[in-house]
């Protein structure tokens, strides 16, 4: 009988195990290098469901200087989200706390607040929007734009997070400003704010980042 | 001194006459035509804060003949996010419910389950990846895969959805395969289902779709 | 007078060293590691004009269990393909003989008829396009569309297939329900099929695929 | 009965005539203004089959000045590919004949050989890479690419062109450097041709464009 | 004669005047809508070789707060530009003048120096990138980073940016922080600045921009 | 109390072990493979600033054919470029020099003047778009366009070139046609051009390419 190559059907009636990748996923290999669309893929024969399930997106513990928690279901963590342009998070933050002023510098971020209220803004050169938020809300960051989250309710504050990027990253101002070796003078001079002030900042935020000059 | 207000930044203080508008985001005018890339932007001086808010994205009502009910918060619903390549919703399933087997044409799913046990899969035409979740596990349905949602538990089961699509669309197979004026002879032909239970699904989802033929 | 050959125009007249990897292409190395964006490139002085040649898009076999053959030209088979967004195939359909339900999960098909008569179509959930072409016509089924093609005819049929996507895939609906190892019954659940019906069709498509749960 | 808002299944189940569209689809409003990601979509209750069939992929006219003919079933020809990323054409050349070097200034062309022969090329700053097809070959043109079809054999030759753009253009570069207004002096100082030579071209291929300088 | 239609040469030999867009180009129609991918299309046969060509990438006024001048070329003061995802700007600083810490949300930036001596940087959270630039150097700032560029020379300093996108936006952080309604508090809150310092600089900015919430 | 340093945020103040590789850029490891979205990162912790800093954008030597010199920064030259869409690159013309005739495949170039007089232009089948352009002026030759630059002025003429893409290539009309192996016969048969001026530019240009046939 002639040999049939390269038929698509034969090939999946007979359940064909060859590697001949169709692309219906690129599950991360985390070990090998990253690139511009993301990590390598791991060989399809070695992917199981786990590497499609990321378990752990529980309450964080928020005893810390924000009195507040991010868990992260990203890319580096949930290898089958590489190439998807897709990932999620879980807010937590207790009475008083607060998700300071940042950025995810290629990512737009869904804000879904599941327990408490949250107040929650993000601002233009022109503009802020801001709004109390309640069990039930989304709102909509855009990729970007600096924004804050206060937990401005009388008991904790629970959201669920997701991100236009299977690697959104989260930039906090304070980290960026204040916790390298940038010279005081020097932050002062490109933010305006008093070299005191930077100081204070360098010394809670540790100013002591590697500096690459 | 003179204050300076809603400048961006040097550029306006220069003499340019332009109105500037930088595509910080593009709200979508629901009334205007859709595009490839999504719809017409609002002016930015009607933007609001509301805009970028979705007021409801609760318990959906699972009296109907799924026990289920999946809310959208996609643009159509919230025109903040047009353009920004996310979208979200949240799953009811009552007891003994499910979403049954679907698609999202041109986006990924993530599942954050909130409550309750899901059981949930998505194949290829070589493997079934299925796994049951509990509140915590996020699950990743990849771009175009068909995938399914059951609550396998003795309660209720709430989830969050993220989707990598400001409009993500979803295509439940029975409505696809029985909710139209297909033949059901045709029906039989392409799926290999006796002719006798395409009638009898189409009689229960409707097949009186539109027949553009 | 010097000939100047090889150069990069002037940039390599000058004194730049570098060996001058310009992306024109990016031929596969298919025993490299696949990404999101596809396979690495083959180093550009092991590329022949071989790679960018696919012989063998000719009539396949149709003596099998759909009377039809999909000769594929993926970038799995033709390298040069790699990073592209295109790729092609042919279908061959014996009178009787139909390509049953399926999807392209990230990518749209083209369907140019060059012999024979077809009856093609795909659904959304609330229409159905399908029509009758013969030689001369193409139809469009837009990405991740379930869609199906029949020989309507008195004789074989025959057609070139376009795809936005070096590496389509191709998901028939049978073998995604039926081809793997999900029990009958939460098939059943999530299809509305009857349990003996979708026993009927394991028993025909195998259902012996691999579980990864 | 309560009213249910937002809810997906409802809503489908209901084959609800809402206009809240899903992009399944952007099929173009040809009398629309064009936008970088294509036409704005037509209302999807005004989309019928036709729009996603064309029918015409038939033998053009060869006895022209290149003895060729090049039928479109680009965006512009049919509405139903816009936004998706793919076109095709109908390529006849007559013994003798050839399309003679172009530009698909956007889009990767691939070339499928149903008759004939075909002696095909495209070149980089440092290679040609040129071969004789035949009848089941394919060939890939990477985007903006300079290339060439010529019938090369003894009798007319018919091929299929598929392009990863709904509106690739082609740009013969006989009518950019001959078919328009620049001076003759301008084409010579920028192409090292001869004075007469271009005169020579200019006089054969109108050399009347429109200048916009 | 017979009629030849969807010919593309015929079509391009006869240097038909049709409006059959073929999209070389997307010339921006600034009094039209916004969409994500851009603005409408001008009507081919109104576009001019002016809407390629911006004049006025000169010298800026630098007598203001910061001492220095961006002048742009971004798609709304250039409409040839729409669509093709780059622009350009002009960056003045007299001695002792700076941009100060600045994001462009969407759009990696390209800093080319001509004349003076400029000391840039951006920071991650982990780590600061800042080097002392003269005449031919370059610096990228990647998509969304935090900047800063400040004349360090004894004279005047001259740039050229290049931006990959056709509206890259700039968000001055003063402005975003200072320049606008949100609550002295809610700042300090959100920056661990000091209330004092933080109404200083609301008084310096402006701090009465729209408060949309 | 105790300073965070190296924090990205809260992630790893919460016991998450990741490295965490967060893509705010991605510098070209240029010994490793290329692939279709770039070349593989380099460990985010060898990068330095160097990295992302490229010297050397003067003046280049136009002592050749062309009496003009294009000075590249390419991501072959400028790894931190890598992903990122945009590149750079200088072009100095002694009087009475030109770029000749040439395209980018895949990238859009911005040309800012900054000395002299430089008449550029870009051709489509339908129109020649050219202008005599001077210092302060930009003009842009949208993608794949086969476009030139002439020193029109009295003296020498600079400019720096902005691309749409990290790596855009340069394809030299002249180069294309006649620096390689193509039969003279087949390049008159595909451009009109007559057999002689084909032979008299080969003999100039090199006309020993290699030929991948």
């Amino acid at each position: 009988m002639k040999k049939i190559t390269h038929s698509l059907f034969l090939f999946t009636i007979l359940s064909c195990t060859s590697n001949a990748a169709v692309n219906d996923f690129c599950v991360a290999d985390l070990k090998g290098p990253d690139s511009p669309s993301g990590y390598q893929c791991k060989p399809p024969n070695t992917v199981t469901v786990d590497d499609f399930v990321f378990s752990g997106l529980v309450a964080g513990n928020t005893t810390n200087t924000f009195n507040a928690a991010l868990t992260s279901a990203f890319v580096t963590d949930f290898p089958g989200l590489n190439g998807l342009g897709v990932s999620a998070a879980r807010l937590d933050i207790a009475k008083g706390g607060s998700i300071p002023m940042h950025t995810h510098p290629a990512a737009t971020e869904l804000l879904i607040v599941v327990e408490g209220q949250i107040t929650a803004g993000f601002m233009t050169p022109s503009a802020v929007y801001s709004k109390t938020l309640k069990a039930g809300d989304v709102m909509v960051f855009p990729q970007g734009q600096l924004h804050f989250q206060v937990n401005s309710g009388n008991g904790k504050a629970t959201a669920f997070l997701a991100f236009s990027s299977a690697n959104p990253g989260a930039q906090l101002l304070d980290l960026l400003l204040f916790g390298n070796s940038l010279p005081s003078e020097l932050i002062a001079q490109t933010t305006f704010l008093d070299v005191e002030q930077v100081k204070k900042l360098k010394a809670r935020f540790g100013g002591r980042g590697i500096d690459y000059s």
